[in-house]
């Protein structure tokens, strides 16, 4: 056992500094498991395919292949509500919420870790929640919904602004989700310009 | 002048390490000056207020005391649009750009710095917004504004997130604009969930 969790750790290692170092595109399962000086085979093994290691490395604590059809599958003018009261509660676990905060940290300082999230976000949680939604514009939408996430993050956990700070998980998720499905299926063009939608 | 200057980054030095290490309530010009080693009154000549010296060794590239009034004023269901648009052109701004980007790095690295910029933020920015709102919820309206713009800059001008990272000003403010206006205007509760306002 102490074995394969070396194994798995060398793996976990040589992925997260191919990730940062040269991005996601240019590293392969097979970079990886040469420099953790193992059979790509071993490396499919223990976590799959390239996607669900990136996700292992970063420690997202969820699971977006289950999470995102979730959340995007049933009534469509109710997933900014679903989507907030995921994110909220999700937030209230102090594991789950010290990852988050670790990546928006990482995100926010290291240029390295920044592309690493980047390719997380993009790949394994933009892309899906993209397709989910169908429409032409889903990245631009998705990547706004992205914002005001990691903005929610940065302003209640990590700087703290008073009230959004202190309120119940209940009271942010329904004064955020309106602004989310705004993002997901409002109109995005000089709707401002006009008044509100 | 070269005395005047080594002065102005004196006080400066010691208002920056005060404001983060002791907050900016227990900070006062004339613990500021003391560390200066000049007299309270010459930090008021250079500087103003306490709250003009802690804009200034933050750097912020706007004078909220000018911008705040401006935005806020006249045809309140423009709000949300005009701080859109002047966020958007704020940031074009290379230098301006460099500093708002550092503030939102500072505030997500050191905890210090975190405290800096929540008093900053909150007491320069935020405070005059709530007084300009005028509405009982003002701090919340206020903090839900901050969250998507601190989300913006992160999103868009330090992760580099597309397509919202590459697309012009214009069409990321019009993207923006009706849920700033939502967060400065809109029901907050339950709102999401009855579907959409």
């Amino acid at each position: 056992m102490i074995g394969v969790g070396l194994t798995r750790a060398a793996i976990r290692a040589a992925a997260g500094r191919q990730f940062a170092e040269q991005g996601y595109d240019r590293t392969s399962v097979r970079s990886i498991a040469r420099e953790a000086g193992v059979d790509p085979a071993l490396v499919a093994h223990f976590f799959g395919t390239k996607h669900r290691l990136l996700v292992d490395v970063v420690e997202l604590p969820f699971d977006p292949e289950q999470v995102v059809p979730v959340i995007f599958a049933g009534d469509r003018e109710q997933i900014g509500r679903r989507l907030a009261d995921f994110l909220l509660a999700t937030l209230e676990d102090p594991e789950a919420r010290r990852r988050i905060t670790g990546l928006v940290r990482a995100a926010a300082s290291e240029p390295e870790a920044a592309r690493m999230v980047r390719a997380l976000i993009t790949r394994e949680v933009f892309a899906r929640i993209v397709d989910a939604l169908g429409v032409d514009d889903g990245d631009l939408r998705t990547s706004l919904v992205g914002s005001q996430i990691v903005g929610l993050v940065m302003a209640r956990y990590i700087v703290g602004i008073e009230p959004l700070a202190s309120l119940p998980p209940e009271t942010v998720a329904a004064a955020l989700a309106p602004n989310l499905q705004r993002y997901l299926s409002g109109p995005l063009d000089a709707s401002g310009r006009e008044g509100r939608e």
